[in-house]
């Protein structure tokens, strides 16, 4: 906790979250790790019942909603503690991409979407997914969509192939961000509609296996094929045309969200590499924490998560005192310097840690492949620094080419 | 093909080795990669079947014994071209770590032992695994063993636990590293000794899952207990205490065997990098191809694939030449400045392919996640930096401290 | 300006060391540049009235001793304002080693030290320096000195050769650490004792050129004998054997202050891209500003100083809140972290200028050149890294071998 | 030496050189070090002499001509050993841009042109030096140049500004490439012309200070203004519009001789570094050889250098076996792989060397300065990544945007 981004409700707060990862989550690591989504569910609802009973469920949420009415730089670094091993965010049910779900229908829903979509997702008893990326066009460029929604009468009429569609094995509905006037602005031409999952159109062709594991539940990614599925036309949220605009605000919060997670891993990855340093002998009474590389890796990643720490947290209060537009800058660069920091931190917690490292037994061999996605998804690194840089350019003058 | 490092021989062998590659793997990578090892057992049986035909089985191999005599310089060649995807080394006899046991028994066999176990393997009718690195110590200092074997009359009873043991599962044989003489010196006191895997003291505890796969036959890594496992002293490979001795010698042409392999892979990891950047649209006339970064990284690319190979085959030339002891900076500099060229490429190439990328459609994923082993296995970098500074440094009349 | 770390004080401030450093030095940058420091000597004397008149001189001073008072974390801040162009610090009398010469004098300086050394000192009337590199000892560990103080009845006599001692040339006075007491433990054998530099055993051997330039005055890092120096008794700072006691006190706010310098100076540097990257043409309408790399090296940078400014600030503020003591892993982590930054920083800036960035017209070219020291000075980065290494790994139960 | 690069004149050879740099150089680098080149030309006139007087004299050039021979690929090696130290190749009259000119009129020049320009330079009784790189225009894109050279009767009346004419403070006469027909294309319009420096129109306008030297004579870098300087139609080299071409002709060889000299001074840097930490206690038995962060450095540097070497000569060898158009994608390679490896390597001796090395009494200090230059002239970086990708994309169907 840094002590200028502390608050009373933190100092509070955040010693039962740690006391939850702890004692709740910490000893059964090695079970959440081998253990098939599905298969855990029973043992991830429990953890969830005493999350509420613990008073710590969605704390991000208002208290009138069941929140406890976090900031989001106060969120942050509960954000962080949850990142410590697996399963911390889903069990206080603040998980991508319910998470951002919830954000944008409790911002936009209308009240008959809140009753129906919203209630049960904030109390844990539905799963939602949000389904945008798609397989022929570059991420890189998410104004580039296939996916069309055509209104006839009182409904769309939705086409199209999505996929790493998060979560939507077992969710109850998507939100899909398609096309609903082609002839629009490539900013107004998209927009997000609710798709319950059990809609004929809405087809799960797979989960797609990625980087060794097949995926299953809240832990897969799906490719999606939309066959004219028709949904009434009071499914879209906000009005048609903003995708875009609501897509936008999703993305400030999403990265500070995306960024603290990254942070909590890395310094759980510094703690093992200490603990792993100070107990492995290399013959004689010769510690690997000894040896001069590995204290350099630990001090350049204490060096540097405390450095990403700081920039996020700056970056939540400019969020919430100066306002997005204003923090644009910040949220660019953010998003790749901390995933960046990532992947490094991790990379020397594995070369600490020897073969060790590159089982499953061992929760880095899990960050190491899945957090390789953290410098592609949500915009690929090239992306942020030529967006942030021309940013910067355009008060020298410079227009895009 | 290096000019320099070319022959009349690699100059016919090597389109042979192309040929096999391109129309016998690469058309069902695909299938390769989503397959388990006995499943696809048969496939690779057939297709060994054909290296046979053609000719190209084991070309490391004097011709008298079934292989085409290729230097360690040209075989360096022809691996290369096998590592493009998967089961190119498997197809031709060439795997690990079965062919470091062949030139092992091929060097130091008895007549008996080579009738038993040699053959068969050469054959292909057999695989064998080679078991030395133990859970608790560091495989960084490889002298420390605990696995024990001790004489009681005409047997050695072996006691120990051993894991990454490759390819145990489904292996005829182990040729097991243990201490037959607890009091020689650090590199004198253990000696290889062959064990049958049905040997009722050898028992497989599991075949570790490693970056997401549990692993299965060829492409497995165990966990061994020698358990009172008692072979007869005819089984022990050389002389007693020799087992360091022989250890080295797979040490200089098994570190050309990695890198070689590791060069081919990075080659084919920037050929999809050239293959992708040149059909991925960014809208517009844009591609990827046209973004300076991606430039960037395909040049980069080529040159330390190119610096790489170059240095891996005048190490090859060396060891041929001057020996493995003259030879010995070389071996250690290819060693870790080829397996980080290698992870770097890897790296670019799935930014390049973004979220396909780390999917198990591509065989991108399954390199990134089971090449990390590359810094670590076979001495990790940082004792083969130090390794090699210390060499250096005695000619500056610097003792190690 | 952070908002987090400002304060009204600093709001109205600032904008006067902003002006300052545009109307009176930025300016007369390119002369400042080529012209040696007693050539110079006049000018600057006549900018040091500008900013005593202003009332920005020697701002860290209390008010009643002619300063603005203002607190360690909001000096940083004007700090990092006054490093945009060279000698902004010695306008305003905060340039080192003077600075850190009157903090040591004013917190542990007898009445008559103040009398004499202090008062001129802070009034600019003198300059002063600080005599503790030894080079035949290395400096990443301090505590091995060859220069001894031995008493003989009422004064120390001085023994020894430092270099490094930057300012010399032209100095009043220079505070030598010196060997009081060989037999005492490490941190107790050294004392910190004023000689004047007109006393006939202080010689200065030379001013040692640094990287193309002879150095003078305030710019010259001298190598000096000390010649059977005698001085007082009464020369003694503090007590005897507080020699390191007294280093440590000026190692956190002097690390604050050199790293907020580096800091300002990569912020001009990264403005310095810009306006090069938007007025330089490649032919056509291209710009360097639209290549792609150029925007990489802008974003980075620019992540990398704010990452930077946080960790500083937040160091700062630490060391007012919570004590050296328990800042100390923050002071060693941005000693290394910032020094490193610059550094890059520079060098892509370098890039961008193309050869116009090697001249001597650019003060690109001088801040390569001399802050190249800034990884060494102070202890070089290994010796941080391992320090701060292993004080967390303390924390883990591995002592020092 | 590298066997494979080996050839029997070269194992005759090199030792010559070797001794040369060791007996009349290495032990006067102080001094070369710290005096001006005026007052050295007398000392490096005497070493020119010995040089002759050994038959190391210009050794690229043929028997018959006065050097010895040797192949691109030999001279490679030698140039290597020249750069351990400072004007190894002035002595051996083999520095740029001389080197360069000399190759370029011995290849296109007129009898007339060879009698007076050629023969006094390959003797080494003049200097020379060539005149392209203009301020305004980014070196980068070579093709935009503002000098023209207007045909007037007999005579091209040629104007325009240039620097970085490397050595013209001195030189008799200088090569300047000027438009000659401004509608032709972008390599068809320019021309090389020979100016003699006591021409009236040719004007010395200043040496241009780099990183911190004035730069003198053969170690200088001039800004010239071309002022209706008035010229015989008869110094034109090769054809009208063929300067281009001529360029590029220089283009391969000059890449190998910057390579190879880049490799002899990282050799030399190494071998420093080792020097250095093998004599460096850091108190007690503890030498700066025993800390593993140099180690790493040392290790990592032996790679480094010994990739770049072998990359070097494999260029050089191609060079001379397939020409420089087949070996184009390597000359391109070299130049940024192997400048990058000399800044890195410089880097880290000099840190070894820690404050010692920034002053101007090491060769480090001089060569971390003027070797920034390396990743910028003869095409930065950015420009040679970028055109080895376009080529290597070509072959997967890309066209430049």
């Amino acid at each position: 906790m840094i002590d200028i981004y502390s608050t009373e409700r933190l100092k509070n707060f955040l010693p039962k979250i740690k006391s939850f990862v702890e004692d709740e989550l910490l000893p059964i690591e090695n079970h959440l790790l081998t253990t098939s989504f599905y298969e855990l569910s029973p043992l991830l609802e429990e953890k969830r019942k005493i999350a509420k009973q613990l008073g710590i469920w969605a704390p991000y949420l208002p208290e009138r909603e069941g929140g406890s009415g976090l900031s989001l730089t106060e969120f942050a670094q509960v954000s962080e503690v949850l990142a410590w091993t697996l399963y911390g965010h889903y069990c206080l049910n603040c998980q991508a991409p319910d998470v951002g779900n919830i954000e944008l229908l409790s911002d936009h829903g209308t009240e008959e979407q809140k009753e129906k979509y919203l209630k049960p997702l904030i109390n844990g008893d539905i799963r939602s997914c949000f389904s945008m990326t798609e397989p022929e066009n570059a991420g890189s460029n998410p104004v580039i969509l296939d996916t069309k929604a055509e209104k006839s009468e009182d409904n769309y009429i939705i086409n199209g192939r999505k996929w790493f569609t998060t979560g939507a094995d077992g969710a109850s509905f998507a939100i899909v961000m398609a096309v609903t006037d082609p002839d629009a602005g490539n900013y107004q031409k998209a927009s997000m509609i609710i798709v319950p999952t059990d809609n004929p159109g809405f087809k799960r062709v797979r989960n797609t296996p990625i980087m060794g594991e097949p995926g299953e539940g809240h832990d897969s990614h799906s490719e999606i094929k939309y066959d004219n599925c028709k949904v009434p036309v009071e499914n879209i949220i906000g009005k048609e045309g903003e995708g875009f605009y609501l897509a936008q605000q999703r993305l400030g919060p999403g990265r500070v969200h995306h960024c603290m997670r990254w942070i909590g891993t890395a310094e759980r990855a510094l703690d093992m590499m200490c603990q792993r340093a100070s107990s492995r002998s290399l013959g004689g009474d010769t510690l690997l924490a000894h040896k001069q590389t590995v204290q350099n890796w630990i001090a350049e990643s204490r060096a540097s998560i405390d450095a990403c720490r700081l920039m996020v947290l700056n970056t939540a209060h400019m969020l919430e005192t100066v306002g997005s537009k204003n923090a644009r800058n910040e949220i660019s660069a953010i998003k790749f310097y901390v995933a960046n920091m990532l992947q490094e931190v991790l990379d020397r917690a594995i070369q600490v840690h020897g073969a060790y490292g590159l089982t499953d037994d061992c929760i880095l061999s899990h960050w190491y492949r899945h957090e390789r996605a953290a410098r592609i998804y949500d915009g690929p690194d090239e992306v942020h620094k030529s967006s942030l840089a021309r940013q910067i350019l355009k008060n020298y003058g410079v227009n895009k080419k």
